[in-house]
């Protein structure tokens, strides 16, 4: 089955905003089998939308567009469906109510241009739109599917996932089921990785392996195709665990599975908490734990010199070398919040180095026993923040005993 | 006159990334005066990325290509721009010459494969691409451009700008400049910025004066299009005073400034440095510091709760109220890190608030002497920080006399 996207919108051309839209798409479409083969954006013009959606009527099984269904004068993707698929709109008086109702629940009152909302093409089928205003709609046009959603990527994806990947398999008899593991690797990069599981990572096998490299971490992701989700799974098991062995302790989790969540796990709870110490990377490390596991965090420390941390009461000036600065940095952190663990990222500029490249010093003190690594990381400085204190919740994650230890 | 863009890669398509070139493209496009009418995605297939071409060679004045022209079997944009325009594809011996010397440079030797990139449509006028391997072509076929550049962001931006533009501007006779200035507000929702500069806000003016939003901030973009520079200029001038008249101290700054630079630039350097103390944030307002100007700050302390602060040694349990907490904690800080200037924000959540409403207080200590607000804030968790965090920032800035006081 042949797919596209119609994005709708003049914000889009200009570069007002960046369409994450389609690779939302894309990658669900992907996983229910569906090949998406074209993505038009177009701005909010009539004419030009309608051809666009005319053309892709002409080609593809399935249309989908995103955008130009808010209650504006410029929201223009209802008429242009109406047009491409030679109807009329109807107005729906109970989706009015419903929009209106949307608006009382929030203490504000519809506008008049809201009830623009409310007119669909005639024989769609109504998408309500918990998440939003806007209601989508989907519309069975001589055998073509055309489905009408939100811009808002939040709307777009809820309904996607919730009402339109559903219809779809149920309208295109799509009986397989896909299943994803993602293994989540840190301390290896991605072509070492790619070296030790290259026989698996042949293209038309089922399951297929592949990787994907983020800053500092690799997702190997092995998806399996088969009638059932209990079947993939069969499928996915023994090379996870073929892969598991391979990779070893690199290997820190899996699916949802963030650096952040292992180390909360492995702290603790209630009670088990770190303190930390960031020279150099902008409290990067800080900001991860406090945003996704904040009951694990004592305190960040954040300083872009040594000058910052003379609160700790140790001499940095004194001490040589990174390795030996984050390592006393996190004892001394540990004792100055109270707390059984302390961790340290110390970031120093190699001299005369070019481009230039970083030693990133980590270390751990789990009740006052220290430990560390020096690290060289090289990239922008942005790319460096992210990197060392990847390292940094990595040394953390290994210094506390595991679920299988 | 007319442009497209046509974006060739399956990784694309399959939602591997995001595409960021089409936004870069329609934002120079659009200050050149040239209308991005379509921008088409499409797999690496010939077929279907010739069929694109040759159907936007069908309507559009100027044709960007970008994606497709590396050394792999899947790069096919060379032969499918080749087969749009009816054209052989010519051997580049002189081009080859240079790519072998690229690698060489880099102490790599070229692989064979790369010889793929010296073919090059006939009458394509090649444009060297010093920032990559990929060399980038400018076609003109029966009064229409195609241009054919790099996918890698960086590539592409650094020869639009250099090579492309330039080449646009004399090739179609485009005299005109348009200036653009942005004011960047803080404190002022966009509703309300709105109201105050709405006769500004009309379609057809020139300069034209439009509003784009931000989480906690809002950009005021005056553009204006002359025969030269310094016309734009004029034009923009009496509009940009007439709305910082209206709008006040909400405008921070302009173009290029941020929160960040000006918080640095009224500290005074070298020495002037803040201290912050951050509950709640996640660091947020640290981060963007640390990551922007680190040498202006001295520490900055993130805790999730005010257990992570006792080493300020404050008695957070005995003080009664967001604000008044946050007042404690910016003097705290300061003096614990031995700087004039502290500041500290501490959300709190109001409890019973559905949706969730957070009380944000931001406090700034400035020679012992605090002063601080209390402010509402709405939506999910990152947002909350966001705003909080700006808010925090726009405090210090406030704090700080300013080089006209």
């Amino acid at each position: 089955m042949d797919a596209e996207v119609v994005a709708v919108g003049s914000e889009l051309l200009l570069g007002q905003i960046v369409d994450t839209n389609s690779a939302t798409i894309g990658r669900h479409f992907a996983e229910i089998g569906l090949n998406l083969f074209y993505k038009t954006t177009v701005g909010d013009n009539l004419g030009r939308v309608t051809a666009c959606l005319r053309q892709a009527l002409g080609r593809s099984d399935v249309v989908l567009t995103t955008g130009g269904i808010g209650p504006t004068e410029d929201d223009i993707t209802r008429e242009a469906v109406a047009g491409a698929t030679d109807r009329e709109l109807v107005f729906h008086e109970d989706l009015w109510q419903k929009i209106q109702a949307f608006f009382e629940s929030r203490g504000v009152k519809a506008s008049e241009s809201n009830r623009r909302q409310a007119w669909i093409p005639a024989g769609a089928i109504i998408v309500e739109n918990p998440v939003g205003t806007a209601p989508a709609f989907i519309l069975e046009h001589r055998g073509r599917t055309v489905i009408t959603l939100p811009g808002v990527p939040r709307e777009m994806e809820y309904l996607l996932r919730s009402r339109v990947l559903p219809y779809l398999r149920e309208r295109y008899g799509i009986k397989g089921e896909i299943r994803l593991r993602v293994l989540k690797v840190v301390g290896l990069g991605e072509s070492r990785v790619g070296e030790r599981i290259a026989d698996f990572m042949v293209k038309a096998g089922n399951p297929t392996v592949g990787t994907l490299a983020h800053l500092g971490q690799v997702d190997v992701r092995i998806a399996a195709k088969a009638d059932d989700r209990a079947a993939a799974e069969r499928l996915i098991a023994p090379i996870e665990a073929e892969i598991r062995t391979r990779l070893g302790d690199a290997v820190f989790g899996a699916d949802a599975e963030t650096l952040e969540s292992v180390i909360a796990g492995r702290l603790g709870t209630p009670g088990g908490r770190v303190a930390l110490v960031e020279v150099g990377t902008a409290g990067t490390a800080t900001e991860r734990l406090a945003a996704a596991v904040p009951e694990s965090l004592a305190a960040g420390l954040v300083a872009a010199s040594p000058r910052g941390l003379d609160a700790l009461g140790v001499d940095f000036g004194a001490i040589d070398g990174p390795l030996e600065r984050a390592t006393a940095a996190a004892s001394a952190v540990a004792r100055w919040a109270g707390v059984d663990v302390g961790a340290a990222v110390w970031l120093e500029d190699l001299p005369g180095s070019a481009p230039p490249i970083v030693r990133a010093a980590v270390a751990v003190s789990v009740r006052g026993r220290p430990a560390g690594h020096e690290h060289r990381v090289g990239g922008d400085r942005a790319s460096v923040r992210i990197r060392a204190a990847t390292l940094l919740l990595d040394e953390i994650r290994r210094a506390l005993p595991g679920a299988g230890s």
